[in-house]
């Protein structure tokens, strides 16, 4: 009988695939307590769940060999880029290897004239702006984190500039991805848009690790613009930055940045960024474009929000001040967790309509003081994407209960606002229960693409399928 | 023994699928010949391939009820939108059952504040838009047919407005979708942004009816821009042509639309739609925006051009005017056809990256002249996809073996350049030797989806795939 990942650790297939790798990869195959540690982890409350080993791979040629060799002992295989993903894609419920792809760290090409490059899935989208920077490129997607590019194509990442840019599956031309039998394929050409076959490009963006390794990413590129600015506004309520964010993507005003920090967040950011900010709920803007163009744009927005009461508003070109509010926004996680010292912020991610963003926001709002619960919240307001941190004593069990209660709440009620369970982070094991709940019978398509693609359930078993054989 | 399509008509079970069909839809039932081949088609050498019957579905259910009676009887099943595909996709190379979704053309909802809507498959894009202009808002994809929705989707389609708004992969946001086994799936929600398990959605989109049949699909839309302005500009070469393209793409500038017309194309349009441009390779573009953006969008295109020797450039706001150009683009087919009366126009579709597009488009026009044929071209040129029309007097055999030689050069020769062998036309039948070439053992990737949800290969058989079970 074929040994599956459901049935838990495949303690003879380990074993010898541990002994190969040893011969194999020598000092780049770690099988240490502390990195098989450092390779597994949640922000959630599932526990910490190592691989029993880590190969350092170089090249895709080496991803290619371990899979291999894993296939042969049937043992799971888990991606590693660097390891910022929230919502357990690096742990390894059924043991197996880790393949820690931060070394294949090399941008392979940039073609500036058709504004795209080739990467190798380590690099980190910070290396490739400083790589790009002297060109006048950039590459437009921000997660926060400085994640790897292999991690934000397989986790599908976005961030702030998605409204403006879109997310990973709109700026990923074409991937070379290593599959469960270890052969490398490449979904796409590097022509702009094709209707060549399935969207395999498409369909590994976002797949977690579960169908194939990402060992290339073919990226499309942004010029940078002429001129940019930022801003702030102030509103009496959520309903009022809701209304007027609704208000800025039905006029088609093409704002790059537009972001929702509820008074809690603007009191912490205050607080922990020596700002000023009128403690009420706060929008934070990016304006991209032509000279003339940003300043029409912030002019725009600013008689927009005045219809709604925004205050406080004004526009600034000024490097050094863009800058200085961006990084509050950046470092909202830490002044968050520094309005309860001591706590672990538990951040749970959905995505709504955007009419029904201020509903979903206000009435979490509520839902976090029902329950006795700290539960600040930013959001990714032009996509109608928000995060609920809920700042955790770990300790203490009610209180987990109560912050386990919430999320299993503020998920589902995404999904019934006509919403999804996550707009950026993905499933990984955390998300899983509500995956069915959202999309019913297209999860049973998933799990055949599954079994069709990876039969012996080898690549990162456990992960975004809730149920039957990868259910751990 | 399971008799599957590549064994070809599986007569059997046709005559007992149709029987029931008979029965069960009555007067929505046709077996005419004349209706049969009014159902497929392809606009190459392919020959007509009717299927045996013809249902006109009139809901999600009925299409549902079709596919599992024909999965019940192993009886192939074509999805028919409009017909205006090129490559074959509606042919019905076993035989079996096209299920013409024509009738279901209901726009279901739009939701202005969202900027999104749901309509049935069988709403064109001039009826939807029709439907949309009085609240504001216009669905961009304009492939220059009046094409279905649905049909749009399934194809991956996208035309002369993807420069600027993408095209369906970007555009859908949720399908509905009936599978092989009848059950209907939704692919998403209608959050604009998710992370939720694998795409669906693009799986789908693109996909040619070959894993299901779209029922409903869920849209983005866009506002109507404050303004709009229209240009053209004269090169003295398509080399001067395609660079200011790349300059353009390389700034940033916004364009809606770029398109290319070689000189050919140019003087068929002066005599078709009684214009008095000159006779060289033209770029016509679009701009939209505020009304300042647009002024300055223009402008900046004008300087653009210069540098490339550009001339009798001038951008109209005239809606009259712009209107005059446009048609004079959409009508460039007949114009083209005009050319040599009682000819066919054999239209062939590649994607290059831009900055191999001059190369292209020049070495197809000299292959054309090496083989005497006339191939006038149009390009959607700032996503590198240009289309070569041969005229071609279909009774000279020599001429079509010629231009057969021809497209299977062009098509090969795009993907040398890293490019693909369809921007947007599909697949289809036509396009399927093409398909290794490109992508390798990516199709074997394919072909495992394929078969994981559509065992019995009953859906669009023939079609994307281009050997082994689904090779007619």
């Amino acid at each position: 009988m074929v040994q599956t990942m459901a049935q838990g650790r495949n303690e003879t297939g380990i074993a010898a695939a541990m002994g190969i790798l040893k011969q194999q990869f020598g000092e780049r195959f770690h099988t240490g307590a502390s990195i098989c540690e450092q390779h597994a982890h949640t922000t959630t409350w599932i526990v910490n769940q190592p691989p029993d080993g880590v190969v350092f791979a170089r090249s895709t040629q080496e991803v290619s060999e371990v899979v291999r060799i894993c296939a042969a002992h049937k043992v799971a295989v888990i991606p590693f880029g660097t390891g910022t993903s929230l919502e357990g894609h690096v742990n390894a419920p059924a043991g197996g290897i880790s393949i820690d792809v931060s070394q294949m760290n090399a941008v392979v090409e940039v073609n500036a004239g058709d504004l795209d490059c080739r990467v190798q899935p380590g690099v980190t989208r910070m290396a490739l702006n400083t790589h790009l920077r002297d060109q006048g490129l950039f590459f437009p997607i921000d997660p926060g984190a400085d994640a790897s590019i292999g991690g934000m194509a397989a986790t599908r990442a976005s961030g702030t500039n998605a409204v403006r840019y879109g997310t990973m599956k709109d700026n990923v031309l074409s991937l070379e991805v290593v599959m469960a039998n270890g052969e490398v394929i490449r979904t796409a050409s590097r022509a702009r848009k094709s209707s060549a076959g399935y969207d395999l490009t498409r369909l590994m963006v976002g797949s977690e690790g579960t169908l194939g390794i990402i060992t290339e990413v073919t990226l499309r590129l942004q010029g940078i613009p002429e001129a940019m600015s930022a801003a702030s506004c102030s509103f009496p309520s959520v309903e009022a930055a809701c209304e007027t964010v609704m208000a800025v993507i039905q006029y088609g005003l093409p704002v790059a940045r537009i972001e929702l920090l509820d008074a809690l967040v603007v009191k912490a950011v205050n607080s922990y960024s020596k700002l000023t900010l009128p403690e009420t709920p706060l929008l934070l803007l990016e304006f991209h474009g032509s000279n003339a163009g940003v300043a029409e744009q912030a002019e725009t927005f600013g008689s927009l929000a005045a219809d709604f009461g925004g205050s406080g508003y004004a526009a600034t070109t000024s490097a050094e001040e863009r800058n200085k509010l961006w990084q509050a926004r950046h470092d909202a996680y830490w002044a968050m967790l520094a309005l309860r010292p001591g706590c672990k912020a538990v951040a749970t991610d959905v995505c709504v309509p955007i009419s029904r963003l201020a509903e979903a926001v206000v009435a979490t709002n509520d839902k976090a003081s029902e329950l006795e619960l700290i539960a600040p919240i930013v959001g990714h307001a032009g996509d109608g994407n928000f995060h609920a941190s809920v700042l955790l004593d770990m300790d203490n069990a009610d209180e987990v209960a109560r912050a386990q209660t919430f999320v299993s709440w503020l998920n589902n009620f995404a999904i019934e606002l006509g919403g999804t369970c996550t707009g950026e982070h993905g499933i990984g094991q955390g998300k899983r229960p509500y995956l069915v709940k959202e999309l019913g019978g297209a999860v049973d398509v998933m799990r055949a693409i599954k079994r069709a693609l990876d039969p012996d359930d080898i690549m990162n078993p456990g992960k975004i399928l809730p149920d039957g054989r990868t259910d751990l």
